[in-house]
């Protein structure tokens, strides 16, 4: 969009509006939605988003926690793109609510996914 | 809390908590909670909490935007804790939808609170 170089900076986005956003996959199809994001409380940094897979059929749960570090946002898609695959989720670190405070789940899981940890 | 030493990464929150947590000015008063957030959507940062002030009486908006760095969390108050005053929401540079696009907004605004700037 002409208006982006124009101003720059035209990338914040409510918090509100962040859920829902659609992900896409490396060819442009819409994968799933951003069903809420995970916020280190301190240091203001957005750590995982919790994405919502309705179109994936066979996976386990309804939701998967994702490294941030593996969405790219894409303006010409609105939304972000990922190169997780189906696989990668079903393979995923077992996750629950402890998850969140579990350094050594966090680990695998930014390995997992090939994304470079946010606390490094 | 003993745990948090224990689980020193206890600190992730949704972004669907964080709308609602309490802010409290620098002697432990609530003075308002945080509506929602403003998310930088390619790095991932939090930039400015919207603020909600019910308790501030003669202010001019039921909204305003506060630089992320000038608010601190406080696990005893599992809030958050800020050293801005009514006189500075007052005096705060106008806003508009547009603010969000506009870096010189965004410079006098980071300065007004004398916050550093999160694209530094």
């Amino acid at each position: 969009m002409a208006s982006r170089t124009a101003h720059p900076n035209h990338q914040l986005i409510s918090s509100e509006d962040v859920e829902g956003t659609n992900v896409y996959d490396m060819k442009g199809s819409k994968i799933g939605d951003i069903d809420h994001l995970m916020i280190d409380k301190i240091s203001g940094r957005v750590t995982y988003a919790v994405m919502s897979f309705g179109g994936f059929i066979g996976l386990g749960h309804s939701h998967y926690p994702i490294p941030w570090a593996a969405l790219k946002y894409d303006n010409k898609l609105s939304g972000y793109v990922t190169g997780i695959t189906e696989q990668q989720l079903k393979d995923a670190p077992a996750f629950s609510d402890d998850s969140w405070s579990d350094r050594n789940w966090e680990t695998q899981t930014y390995k997992h996914y090939n994304a470079t940890p946010y606390w490094m």
